[in-house]
């Protein structure tokens, strides 16, 4: 023990508290960690791509699948507008990354959704897309589980019937490495992700190979097309259904920004490259893969994933090549859920800190990650798992809506950011809500694009609320107000807290002077005695008080007390109904009308501890019930004088 | 408010308090009603007959049947031997009847198995005895309960699907009532068991006259006899079997023995006329259904019950007669469950009362009823019934061994206590276990008879223990050692808390001298103040501890206490793993280390209550982690200072 003195003040440092007892949790989740031990390393261009972009690119694993499932309501006829589809999206993906860019270079800190509408936009849009992001979170962590789980069940078909279960367990896994705290070095994540595009790539360009030497063929003993019934004519509606199903493929492009600061210096300048390298990436493998589905006629099924049928015609049969990309497809979902549980708890606790979520949330646990965060993202991911059954197409109404409502909420602020700028003289800085804006020569460029970004977003997301509605996203679209709400509540309750705790104008109360001790008794016993001798050093004024439920122990009492009570007064409390409690506040309530301003009560009550805890349940907790029932009274105090006994 | 003295002690007694405030519970179960009002009401033979005997004459509803769905194993032919199985139980039952007379005469305060067996026999006994009766209690409501909802489901065959809901229900429905309280008044009680008893004997004269006219026939479209595959023969052991399933008919029959004083006087005499008219009334009905049942080769079925079976036949087709009798057996099954409602929670309050099970058990609740003991049996009972899907066959085999253990426990303490009558001379009295015992001429009859009586019963539990074994007896033969553990782990505790609590031979301690208080810190605002104002009417030995988690808020709190701490002086605990409790364990250890004995240490802690409970899980709850584990802790306090916010 170390006492060290600074102003006044003791301050007590413990060396040997360096190694605290371990609990059985923290053999499951890991020895607790110091404060001190909070990383601050940053990364290389390849390896930020490793660690940002899984979430992005996993996409490309069910992307074109969601659209055919849309297409396929008109016949595999339809199938062919896959392709047209596609360069669309990949004309959306490229007006992204350029919206994104100037984020990442107006925001060398990190520009989120919520953070970027915050400091531009206000409170509400702010709120609005901190509640659209919390939703994405789960739906990428439901959706990525939910396809990875595809992939394996593709491969061997026999746990087809287990897939809820998986994935619920994969889900319960990832918690449980993000509670221990993954530690985003990079080169653990590269493997995986590197992999995956590597064969990714290797897949497509064989493909492409066998399609132009004319030996590609189509997929051998195809599953079965699940809704081959009357085929429904091709409308523009059904094509836009299955455009907006699609544009799952760019959930993740805004993960970069998110995490700038992670980047070595010039910080900014190395996150725009990886965000180019990964759209280019993320845009040739939906192309690729689009086009080689379509050309190998293979049919969206929740039994085999398109990559499985993909990847057994390109490479003649389920061999080592289709089992690794199988396996690598499945990893890089896994990784992809695993950047949420780094996002949701991370947005949480910056959210819970604004105080629009339950401060608790702010915390970070024994291993220095935000558990509360960690544990509601895997409960809510898996509860909607458990709900949809694990299918993607069943999540997939509720996943982009959310995404692209913080599209526009981001792109719309740094558009309003940019109009400002342009206000400004040359050299002239804005302080506005605690971000500082520059003026800017080619602010008329910056706000083009970026009000380009957020019209085209505003545009899918209406599209997709509109086609999507009655298939799940009213979902979405009815809890972001209920969201909303809830974050305006926790702040107003926290604001009034503050104001009736506040010390501004303050005037401390009178000091106490009467002190006025209710001493209840169940019996007289040591444990009474105990608290009597207790309840001698508060006060002289001090009265024994037995609720008399059965009249013979109550005499039994009286007369013991007369032995034993050192001549305090006793109230014998009649009741009549048998109750414990309620007579004894009706008791204390006619003491509490007469109490004086400067005088406080104090209700002690001896409070017996069996020794072990199970033992109290052969125990009336009296004392317990008492407690709860007098809390919320002004000036009362209860003392519980605990007795232990064993 | 009305305050009387009493040698000393003041006594208040409340006239406004007669009509208490009523809780949504209060609307579902009555008002409160005063211990003033428990009844002393006495009755006559004929509603002590119908008030006793529904337990005992319901069992006719299902114990034939359960006698031919064993026989039935060995085919249709074999259902000929019910006939002189039937005349064996009732050879049982007579046995039965005359051992219980003589209980009935030497207990006319009431004489249970478990108070015959604690009085003549022992504490092992009559814990024995207690948890058969327990059992026995559960399994009549889960049996009578069944099988009543099995006579609806024979008269609606829809709602079988519903069996186990609608059990459930009545279970739920007779516990309401019985929460209410049900005023044993017999009028209300005497008019459907009579009905019962109307309709049964008008079913069996009627059948035995259209029998002996030769127009009875066989059942029309009976149920298909489920287990009809290749026929086993018919062995001892079958036979056996049959038997102890038949035997459940004479459960109940102890129902008067316990409840001897309720009759009007001479209550001995007024009880045992009443138990012979019950036992043979149950003889001849028993006789006579199973004479008829295999007249018209009636088949167990879990679709139609016998009774149903045999009603229709005799009555030739399901008209207003099949449907009074299918009502009257409905509710005397009901009636039956509801005699458990009362005699497990008298039971076990007597139990506890002796310090084997918690004694919450001997608490009259609101309505003077027990109604710990009422709704254990209700969720108890549900539970058998979900899990053996409300079916009497799967449930008899648990049924009459706990019934049979206790019968023979009850005849072996009288046999006991009538050898000891034995050993004293004319008119002299022996006063055991708070009994008295008085010297009887004619002790070697009834020593007999009783002995007769345990012999049988005990032979007859073998056997059904034996050849019911694999079908579930089991678990009750392994449930009642288990629960006499259990009586004897909480006779232990209790005594050993009585031990710990006892004032005999207590020293009292010395007064105490020194207060030393500890001022738990989270923030200095008025809810901090609020206890720092308490704390100072305590001791002037006052210190306040911040456990500084966050090194900027710990800061700013020093600061903060600089000017509102009143020169108290305050503590910084580091806590480099983020622990609010455990920093503060360890410095509450360190000072209770050098605690003197006529010291004490109280920890203020200030609990900020906000206005609504649910605003509880927007705040850590430190000073409840606190409490819990500090409680353990020897002549260490903790005082929570409500502030009260909102």
């Amino acid at each position: 023990m170390n006492i060290k003195d600074k102003s006044g003040t003791t301050v007590v440092r413990r060396e040997a508290a360096g190694e605290p007892v371990l609990t059985w949790r923290d053999r499951l989740v890991g020895k607790p960690l110091p404060t001190t031990e909070v990383s601050h390393q940053t990364i290389g261009k390849a390896i930020g791509l490793a660690v940002f972009a899984s979430d992005a690119l996993s996409s490309t694993a069910y992307a074109t699948q969601e659209m055919l499932v849309i297409l396929a309501v008109a016949g595999t006829a339809a199938f062919r507008f896959s392709i047209p589809i596609s360069f669309g999206i990949v004309t959306l993906l490229a007006i992204l990354t350029l919206s994104y860019e100037q984020t990442i270079y107006a925001y060398p800190s990190g520009g989120g959704a919520y953070i970027v509408s915050r400091d531009n936009l206000g409170e509400m849009p702010a709120l609005i897309a901190a509640a659209a992001l919390l939703m994405d979170y789960i739906l990428t962590v439901s959706v990525s589980v939910s396809s990875g789980v595809a992939q394996i069940t593709s491969a061997f078909p026999k746990i087809f019937p287990f897939r809820i279960e998986i994935a619920v367990f994969l889900v319960m896994l990832i918690m449980l490495l993000n509670l221990r705290g993954v530690k985003e070095s990079g080169v653990a994540f590269s493997i995986p992700s590197y992999f995956f595009v590597v064969l990714m790539f290797t897949t497509v360009i064989v493909g492409f190979t066998r399609y132009f030497t004319g030996s590609l063929g189509v997929v051998v003993a195809p599953p079965e097309l699940e809704m081959l019934h009357a085929a429904q004519p091709i409308t523009f509606f059904l094509i836009l259904r299955a455009f907006s199903n699609g544009t799952s493929a760019v959930t993740g492009v805004e993960a970069i920004s998110n995490g700038v600061m992670a980047f070595n210096e010039p910080r900014s300048r190395n996150a725009g490259i990886t965000l180019i390298w990964m759209a280019s990436i993320l845009g040739v493998l939906l192309l690729g893969i689009t086009f080689l589905a379509f050309q190998i006629q293979a049919v969206p099924s929740e039994a085999e994933t398109l990559i499985s049928q993909l990847a057994r015609t390109v490479y003649g049969g389920r061999g080592w090549l289709y089992l690794a990309e199988i396996v690598a497809t499945t990893v890089i979902l896994v990784l992809a859920a695993n950047t949420a549980f780094a996002g949701f708890p991370r947005l949480s606790a910056i959210v819970a800190e604004d105080g629009y979520l339950p401060r608790q949330m702010t915390l970070r646990g024994n291993r220095l990650v935000y558990s509360y965060g960690i544990t509601s993202l895997a409960l809510i991911a898996s509860f909607l798992i458990v709900i949809f059954q694990a299918s993607v197409t069943n999540l997939i109404p509720l996943y982009a809506i959310g995404v692209f409502l913080s599209f526009t909420l981001s792109q719309a602020g740094m558009a309003h950011r940019w109009w400002k700028s342009g206000r400004l003289k040359p050299g002239e800085e804005l302080k506005e809500r605690g971000s500082v804006i520059k003026q800017d020569s080619r602010w008329r460029v910056k706000m083009f694009i970026n009000g380009l970004g957020a019209i085209t977003t505003a545009v899918v997301m209406l599209v997709f609320g509109i086609t999507k509605f009655v298939d799940g996203a009213w979902i979405v679209i009815l809890l972001t107000p209920v969201l909303v709400a809830l974050f305006y509540i926790i702040h107003v309750h926290y604001k009034n807290v503050a104001d009736r705790l506040t010390l501004e104008n303050f005037a401390a109360a009178p000091r106490i002077r009467r002190h006025r001790v209710i001493l209840a008794l169940g019996g007289v016993h040591r444990g009474s005695l105990a608290a009597l001798r207790y309840a001698r050093t508060l006060s002289d004024d001090i009265t024994a008080v037995h609720v008399a439920v059965d009249p013979e122990e109550a005499e039994r009492i009286q007369k013991k007390w007369e032995q034993w009570g050192e001549g305090i007064r006793l109230v014998m409390l009649e009741s009549p109904y048998r109750q414990f409690v309620e007579p004894l506040l009706l008791y204390i309530g006619e003491i509490e009308a007469q109490r004086q301003p400067d005088e406080v009560i104090t209700i002690v009550v001896p409070q017996f501890i069996p020794g072990k805890k199970i033992n109290n349940i052969l125990h009336a907790r009296t004392a317990d019930t008492l407690r709860k029932s007098l809390l919320n009274t002004q000036d009362i105090v209860i003392t519980e004088v605990p007795y232990q006994v064993g």
